[in-house]
């Protein structure tokens, strides 16, 4: 496994891999979630390039990029174990963003809402650092997760309306056994909020069980998960949502797939987490 | 010569031709400075790919989008007897806009000023095109004019900042034998129109000759143009400036490379015309 640590270096080792090339970028600190998104680009790709690189534009200055979590040296071991065959980890002092950079990519409507919403300018820094991961990796296909579901509609978008050469792959949100969405984040946590954490897949599994049950209306599924979440005191719901899978307009009745999701404080902690309802899914 | 309507018949195509790659993007009704970016491209490049889209978001709801003059046989036969080998020529009325396009690419320094300031809407339609033109053709040398000084800025900071593995390259401007700077608006001007638009041109070459001078106070220099413009009636000025080449700030002293432009109007027609200003030119 190659590591690069500037574009120039970069290029010249992605010039010799075999193609097609599967990429999957992640700020680092991995875990069993980004481990699973290599697995799905060795499956589908002839050579996996992953990057690592913790982007500051994606945090607000009031957020936690000095706090993030980093560990360079076991992450590089858990990508060889993977067959990575290329690592893009560029230092962080020297980063990606140029003296003067002005240059940004914006998805306006899209991300208004939920995330983009909470974090007005998160997917801006998310949607340039992608566009210019993929100028520099140049890949056949990129991975990312579910766990970030805005992120992967925004990406998707991107890559479609800016013409990108690269078919999209989201793979599923990868759990702990309790049902806690792998996050870099969780490391974070004490032992009484990683306890109440799970309160949050509880209850969205409890909006797919109701819409399994034929419960469509949007309000009356929102009021069960919120009285659920208020079972667990140290667990501060910033917003729950039910939207359209595509558009995240809000929805009111259940009639198209849709996303339910949410963002929770514990602490200083946030976590956030979704499940995809389809409206057949009723029947199964 | 190929002609390409479609992404996926133009990718094809592109996949067959030899490398380097020189890349004209254009609005069509081509004249003589965009044929000179051509021979620019053929003379650095095994193959040349053109394209022509008049891009609907580089214009404001009140400009001269429906106007704006085509003529695409016409394009075609000039493109070929330069040597181009692969046209892109989308249709404009299915475009290169997927419904539901919510993707921008905004440069919000560099666009604040001079046509930035004019056309507030204008920079973030050219630069959002650029970046999906880049994308399908993939090209390894793309090449603009100097007629846009502005628009030059921003693609090369566009280049650099979202790390497109493209070499930029500024042809200069080419003029009528009169010193008008060719333009596809041109064929807009009535005859008197025509005869007043030189007046442009020659307060950039006073500018240039104050300069030569040794006249470094920026106000000078533009009381100067505006008055040797106020002789010609027609000629309505929108802006002059004295700019510092690189970041377009406004300069009170020709103290640094320094891009001497301007836009005006005659009748509902809108030029823009410029010249650079080196220091070290005064002793020339």
């Amino acid at each position: 496994m190659d590591v690069a640590k500037s574009i120039a270096e970069f290029r010249a080792l992605r010039a010799e891999l075999a193609g097609p090339v599967g990429f999957v970028p992640t700020m680092g600190y991995l875990h069993e979630g980004h481990l699973s998104l290599v697995r799905i680009a060795r499956e589908r790709c002839a050579s996996v390039v992953a990057s690592i690189f913790v982007n500051p534009t994606q945090f607000a200055p009031t957020e936690d990029l000095a706090d993030y979590p980093r560990d360079l040296d076991r992450d590089l071991e858990l990508l060889e174990r993977e067959g990575v065959d290329l690592v893009f980890a560029p230092d962080e002092g020297v980063g990606l963003y140029a003296e003067g950079h002005d240059t940004w990519v914006e998805l306006p409507n899209l991300t208004s809402r939920l995330e983009g919403a909470s974090r007005p300018t998160h997917f801006r820094g998310v949607a340039t650092i992608v566009a210019k991961l993929f100028n520099i990796v140049n890949p056949d296909v990129a991975v990312f997760g579910q766990k970030d579901a805005q992120q992967a509609l925004v990406i998707r978008r991107l890559i479609a309306d800016l013409d990108f050469d690269i078919e999209m792959v989201v793979g599923p949100t990868v759990r702990e056994p309790d049902g806690l969405a792998m996050s870099s984040r969780n490391a974070y946590l004490s032992p009484e909020e990683r306890a109440a954490a799970p309160v949050l897949f509880r209850s969205l599994e409890h909006a797919k069980a109701l819409a399994r049950g034929g419960e469509r209306r949007a309000d009356r599924i929102l009021a069960d998960m919120k009285a659920l979440i208020a079972t667990a005191p140290l667990v501060k719901i910033q917003y729950v949502s039910i939207a359209d899978a595509h558009t995240l307009e809000e929805l009111d009745e259940i009639d198209r797939p849709a996303l339910v999701s949410l963002a929770a404080h514990l602490g200083t902690t946030r976590l956030i987490d979704n499940v995809l309802l389809e409206p057949n899914q009723e029947s199964t």
